[in-house]
């Protein structure tokens, strides 16, 4: 607070001027500042005044007081206020009737309800209906008052007026609220003003300004009760000051026939078409309209009703729209024929809409594609790009239960609980749901070939999640009520079982689950969607590229508009029937080849040496066998691969997981395995133990891997270099680029880079092809922290880097994905993170780490080619801050892929 | 290779005058070096020259071919020679005959070996006989020669020439080699030759030109050999071009009885003691002083044998010493009664030995004291620190087993088999030692009250390693052989067992296990040790605090020199008996109480929230009686170790380690443990489960648990400001330093710190005391790289950092400690690390993170404290680093305090 000058509380609005104004949100909250503005404008405002948002804050700091000098000012406003309106409060015979609500910078509402027809007491309520001339209507204001500030302001149960009310009905032999007459309404009162003084301890107030007084400190109250924190904790509102108090003169819908009240969009919210969207109920408050009681009639039959009023509501609509240049959402009275506005606020729309009033007010002129494209959210694009249940389908169906929305879309299918029968089925054109426990990498193929995926454990970045989201698949996670019974091949929910075969409906962006079938609708990416995308595309400065480790999900993702795969991981390719086979050979014997290879080369004795060669044939020979039996299958994935990509950029990633990754954890499948390989289950059992870890995530992977067993590696990279020889054959262009995950140290790219190069010559010489004709590139991840500030060093190996931002925020913040839920949620509540670090970037810390990178990187590399290919790559506000560090490209899930453009494109235009 | 330049690869001397100095040993070898130091400085050396290592380097280069030029610079060397001897190499009356051996910069054993009486050949057979008068001589010089060309130039089997020998030998009639007459000799010169033929598939060669030209390409192929290579390997020698060769005249030891040979040392290398040492044999050549069929003579004798040879070769010993001020360790030959000097080089010591030696030259005025500190090797003080065993004896003692050394020292005890055994038997006194497969955080008592500890599996950093070094304890760990019962109590080594009360011994420092019972001897720190830590320390920069956890502890710190305490971890704390049922029922229950206190907060509805209250109330009893009942020990913990340090200040950790691993894993554990609690053994278990990570090291651990569980680390301050106060009334000064563990952003730190400063304010309100009277600082461990990244931000809430170099280095370079061996090993091998970088700080990139925390931490405070208490802070490498950086100070085990004391003067000394 500036010293000497005095800070002001209330805004006032009124006979046409108005103190605030729409910029103002922050301080007036949202519906005070459009009050104003609509007053500025000359619409038909009630007029009023508005408590701002700084008094709330300091009432807070002083301890839940006024702040010194509010009283005052309210007490000007309010005379300000009778002389606009020539009305008095509390006592006259045109007596001030106020409502109160709160209203915030951000819509809240969870937080205080409406306090409307404030100011009356035995006096004015007299003069009511000496005014009004009808009775019944002023007890009936009486009444509602009593119970909505005795609800609302001073915490009375709201059922123990509605018992108090059926009583009275009851008594009166009536069922309807509006069949109660006059004398009945005094009764209820009469039970109300008692009922009000058994719960409080006090009388129920009948001076104005002190019904007044409690009202505003009840709505700063409210800001802080657990329901309204709880809202902001949900929908991650943060950096508020408190909620503003609006004071405005009643208008009465509900005084006859010629009254009424009603809310409307300026264009449907759902289809963004251009056309008044609403609805209006006569002679009814607000809340009538809420309640539900009665129904209300589309807006076009006011036409009819009130032609008048209807005219005007209608030119207000077209004044709106074009001073805000954006739909909206606004509230209307008619008292007695004459029309007042309430509310008007940007309208809430869906994403399909948000993209056609986008494009249409382009068409219209009304805003430019810049403001087109920041009006759309990017995170709610993904709703267009998923199939969704039919609405009308819909309406009819029940949830059975509620897990995590893991991955959006719906789904529907036949159950089935293993990846097998998955497959199986799929094979023969049918549509299914894979249910499972929780997921594990050897259900990719069952995954795969299902609509939808369901489990029963698991949060958001669970296995299940998190390879739905990459295929773009349908997936609800972590269903906590499910009990699974794999043996019988059924689930129960609540005692209702479900079996293989049994029809079920998975809606992932909510997380519910409904039984039967449900028809689900497909995604239209043409029209304006395309249009949008196109223009994101003309603003962007940032590449989009995708995960992708198919040609499927690269088709996909290059329908989407993918410029080519950032991340693509062999690994996946590896769970596939024969090869886990084959690889599973390898690990077995690879620790005892490197063993006796070593033991070969230190030994000098041509005994010993021999005997050596002797025990280290077997193994070799099988370690061989394996490699020669994946070489082809890898090639083949990627000339499917490069196949899609038409061209764009492959950046293909070298084995990453820890071997044991690849191994069954459980006894049947040791046994199983054990079968396959001809080994005892107790061989297979003790590799597994040979291979577990302490922390498998700082543990014996990604290039580490490949140094110590560089074979494979080799196996890789030759697979690459041949498949895309065998695509120039045929004339496919192809641009490889070989990643070396996880390096930490130069030295290790320099060795596997050696190595890769080596093969590569190899391969180019047989088949004839020089490097020019062929050219790949050779890069690293930045993952390890270490990696990121000796970038200098590393960029002399790296022709390009690729941040792997899961695994920089695991070691740069020290948090183990798997397990960090313990307290991440914790942390983010008490503020230390703003977002999940897992989530949104942190900028700050591993943001940091990434600049350093990006610096000495491109300090050594002029023109070193940057990217994103953790989750992150998809998401808003971290690739505003890969915009901001100056990256070549984002790389996300091919679903993901229109989000990221979006994004970029706002993060360019927010820059100039 | 300077372009123009030609480039010179022999270096002659000889004749008083010689073209190297001692100075020029990367480039002569140290032998090389030596001998023309030597020869300039007027001693009588036998003529020769030096090939360099240069040559040796280039010879690989070019695919192992003499470097171009090589040829005709050894041509002129050997013609150089043949005039200063007045010899001729290969014919004529005086043959010059010459010795070839290996010598590279640093002394490496494994290399080849020498090659001594080149030149030799029918000819100057002939003529060496002529001119000795000596034909058994002359046909034992010339069968010597080919065994050893055999063998060492063409890789014959040493074997097949001691078959041939002991041939003649029994032909003979003969025991001894001497007891062959000429006959016998010429007998085996022909069979040698034969046998030479058979291996090599060549006639032995007549030409010494050829001869010579073998040996020396013999020299540089021994160069990476595989004994070399491991050799290098395994002592850490790295950097070299290669080896250099010497070619030098031969001198006979064997010529009769006024010849001979010795070693000596011009001090006493085992005491130090500044007398003449060494041995000597009449009629020998040097590989009879090596193979011992002969007993050498103490060097005195020769005062009696030959007095002029002796008078010379004393004057000499002082001419070296004075010259190198330094101890040398020296060969001499005498022939016919002259004497010549074959080497010189600094000797070898104990570290008593150079103690003693650097103390007594400064005294003596032949250093200073920079040099005398210098000369000593931080690490071999460890020696000293320890309990040894006596030599004497050891002298019978044969070990029946090797395992790690893994904590150095020496131990001698009766067996027991768990630690509760130990501390019952040394309750009553007796000296045991605890075998255990490996231990556990359970086991602290046990290997408390051992004498040493040995263990069956586990690495240099396992549990019993790293607790037995911070406590300066010896063990040994991982002695594979070992086969322990733990029902029976007994282990067996290789068929032989052990019982439970058996006497055994331990020797930390090399890893041998031996039965029965040596004596031990103490080490002393008084006298030349004091004198030498008190040089240190008035060079050194650095402070030397330690890591300490119990008052005992803290004394043998003190006594060595620490300067406070670095690193004081309460978590061994809760470990004993009654704490750890303490701690652990708030273990079981933390969770519980956590849920149901969130619940409540969050529920407005009066019912639920007595429900939730009425649960709460049992779980939340039995919280707050375990934090009631460890607080009074945490104090009185404290108020021993601020006993013991008399001031000095006491950075102390809050609660570190993850929960889980104060849980028994074991069934009978858990068993147990259930007992105590009055709960079920499946509760505990399904606990354990729920607190199981995935990847521990980045879980839910250090600050994570102080802010999810703040009552935790409110008693703990508490405890910590309560003992500072009750010190403070015995006048006992204190300086405490509350540390909080794995920062990662400064909104924790700030979090915690508030708790902990209203619960100090608490604390000093309830004594009565103020801040000004109590002072403690807070500040924080920097282990997470996100910490290092914005120290900036950090450093407005810490007052100090220590850097934790143990996580640091895990999460910066993404290496879990735990299974880094399976590739680390490979790592270092390969050369992608220099350094294992657990045991030497990796200051290319774990540095660069202390570097910029440094950087950014004093950028916005000034003076920040800052210190590392990692294990590196005791490894004399990584002192030198944070010399450099600046570091305030370096903390370490107790008995690594002296080691840090001199490392830090030597990056001092080294510095300026």
């Amino acid at each position: 607070m500036a010293r000497g000058k005095k800070r002001r509380y209330v805004y006032f609005f009124g006979g046409g001027k108005a103190e605030g104004k729409a910029g103002m949100k922050a301080l007036l909250g949202g519906k005070g500042a459009n009050l104003a503005e609509m007053t500025s404008l000359g619409l038909p405002v009630p007029p009023g005044f508005t408590i701002s948002t700084q008094a709330c804050a300091e009432y807070y700091e002083a301890g839940k007081r006024w702040p010194v000098g509010l009283k005052a000012e309210v007490d000007r406003a309010l005379e300000r206020l009778e002389k606009v309106t020539k009305k008095t409060f509390g006592y006259g015979d045109n007596p001030l009737l106020v409502s109160v609500r709160s209203g915030a910078a951000v819509s809240m509402p969870g937080m205080m309800d409406t306090v409307l027809n404030l100011g009356l007491n035995s006096a004015t309520l007299e003069a009511l209906i000496r005014k009004t001339g009808n009775e019944r209507f002023a007890w009936d204001a009486f009444r509602r008052f009593i119970q909505m500030f005795g609800d609302v302001v001073m915490g009375v149960e709201h059922e123990a007026f509605e018992h108090c009310l059926d009583g009275v009905k009851e008594e009166a032999g009536v069922k309807l609220d509006t069949d109660l007459g006059v004398e009945d309404l005094k009764k209820v009162v009469a039970r109300y003003k008692a009922l009000y003084k058994r719960h409080t301890g006090e009388v129920f107030p009948e001076d104005p300004r002190i019904q007044l007084e409690k009202a505003i400190s009840a709505v700063f109250g409210s800001w802080n009760n657990p329901r309204a924190i709880r809202y902001r904790e949900l929908n991650d509102i943060r950096g508020l000051l408190g909620t503003a108090v609006n004071v405005q003169t009643m208008v009465f819908g509900n005084m006859g026939d010629r009254s009424g009240t009603g809310v409307c969009f300026t264009r449907n919210p759902s289809t963004g078409e251009n056309k008044f969207y609403g609805e209006f109920l006569m002679n009814a408050q607000g809340e009538d309209v809420v309640a539900g009681i009665r129904t209300p009639e589309p807006i076009e039959a006011l036409k009819k009703v009130m032609p008048a009023a209807y005219k005007k509501l209608y030119q207000i609509r077209g004044i709106l729209e074009k001073h805000y240049k954006d739909m909206q959402d606004i509230e209307f009275t008619i008292e007695d024929g004459a029309l007042y506005m309430l509310q008007t606020r940007t309208g809430k729309r869906t994403a399909a809409a948000a993209v056609k009033i986008a494009v249409d007010m382009v068409k219209e002129r009304l805003i430019d594609r810049k403001t087109a494209l920041l009006r759309i959210n990017p995170n709610d694009l993904d709703q267009l790009l998923h199939p969704q249940f039919d609405p009308r389908a819909l309406k009819a169906a029940k949830p059975i239960t509620k897990g995590l929305p893991a991955s959006p879309g719906a789904a529907t299918g036949q159950l089935v609980f293993s990846a097998e029968a998955a497959e199986k089925a799929a094979a023969k054109g049918k549509d299914v749901i894979l249910c499972r426990i929780e997921t594990s990498p050897e259900d990719i193929g069952g995954m795969d070939a299902a609509r939808g995926i369901l489990t029963a454990r698991g949060g958001m970045t669970s296995h299940a999640a998190v390879v739905a989201r990459g295929m773009g698949k349908c997936c609800v996670a972590g269903a906590g009520t499910l009990r699974i019974d794999y043996k019988a091949r059924k689930m129960s929910v609540e005692g209702r079982a479900f079996r293989e075969g049994d029809w079920i409906s998975l809606d992932g962006s909510t997380g519910f689950v409904y039984a039967g079938k449900i028809d689900t609708v497909d995604p239209k990416l043409s029209g304006n969607f395309a249009t949008i995308m196109k223009w994101a595309d003309q603003y962007r400065k940032l590449g989009v590229r995708t995960n992708a480790d198919t040609p499927h999900d690269t088709e996909v993702a290059v329908k989407f508009g993918a410029e080519g795969i950032g991340l693509c991981r062999t690994e996946h390719m590896f769970f596939e029937g024969r090869r886990i086979t084959s690889f599973r050979r390898l690990i077995l014997v690879a620790d005892t080849v490197k063993r006796l290879e070593a033991e070969l080369a230190a030994e000098e004795d041509p005994k010993r040496r021999k005997a050596i060669a002797a025990e280290l044939r077997g193994p070799r020979k099988q370690y061989d066998r394996a490699l020669r039996e994946l070489l082809p299958l890898q090639r083949r994935d990627f000339e499917g691969i490069f196949a899609a990509l038409k061209g764009r950029p492959c950046t293909i990633r070298l084995l990453d997981p820890p071997l044991h990754e690849f191994l069954p954890h459980d006894v049947a499948g040791q046994r199983e395995m054990a079968k396959a390989m001809g080994v005892t289950p107790e061989e297979i059992r003790r590799r597994v133990e040979e291979l577990a870890e302490f922390n498998p995530m700082l543990g014996h992977r990604g290039c580490r891997l490949g140094l110590t067993f560089p074979e494979v590696s080799e196996m890789q990279v030759r697979a690459i270099i041949e498949a895309a020889a065998n695509c120039k054959k045929k004339r496919i262009p192809v641009k490889p680029e070989i990643m070396i995950p996880l390096v930490g140290n130069v030295a290790e790219l320099r060795l596997a880079r050696e190595r890769a190069e080596k093969v590569i010559a190899r391969v180019l010489k047989e088949r004839g092809l020089t490097k020019k004709q062929l050219p790949y590139l050779i890069g690293t991840m930045i993952e390890v922290p270490r990696a990121a500030v000796t970038a200098d060093q590393i960029a002399t190996e790296a022709e390009f880097f690729s941040f792997g931002t899961n695994d920089l925020t695991q070691m740069g913040c020290g948090f183990s994905r798997d397990d960090a839920g313990r307290f991440l949620g914790e942390y983010v509540k008490l503020g230390i993170y703003e977002y999940d670090p897992f989530q949104v970037l942190d900028t700050e810390g591993v943001g940091r780490l990434i600049e350093t990178a990006v610096r000495l990187g491109r300090g050594v590399r002029k023109g070193l080619k940057l990217g994103i290919c953790g989750e992150h790559g998809g998401e808003p506000r971290s690739i505003a801050f890969a915009h901001k560090v100056g990256l070549t490209y984002v790389s996300c899930s091919p679903f993901r892929v229109p989000i990221a453009r979006l994004a970029a494109a706002h993060a360019a235009l927010r820059e100039s």
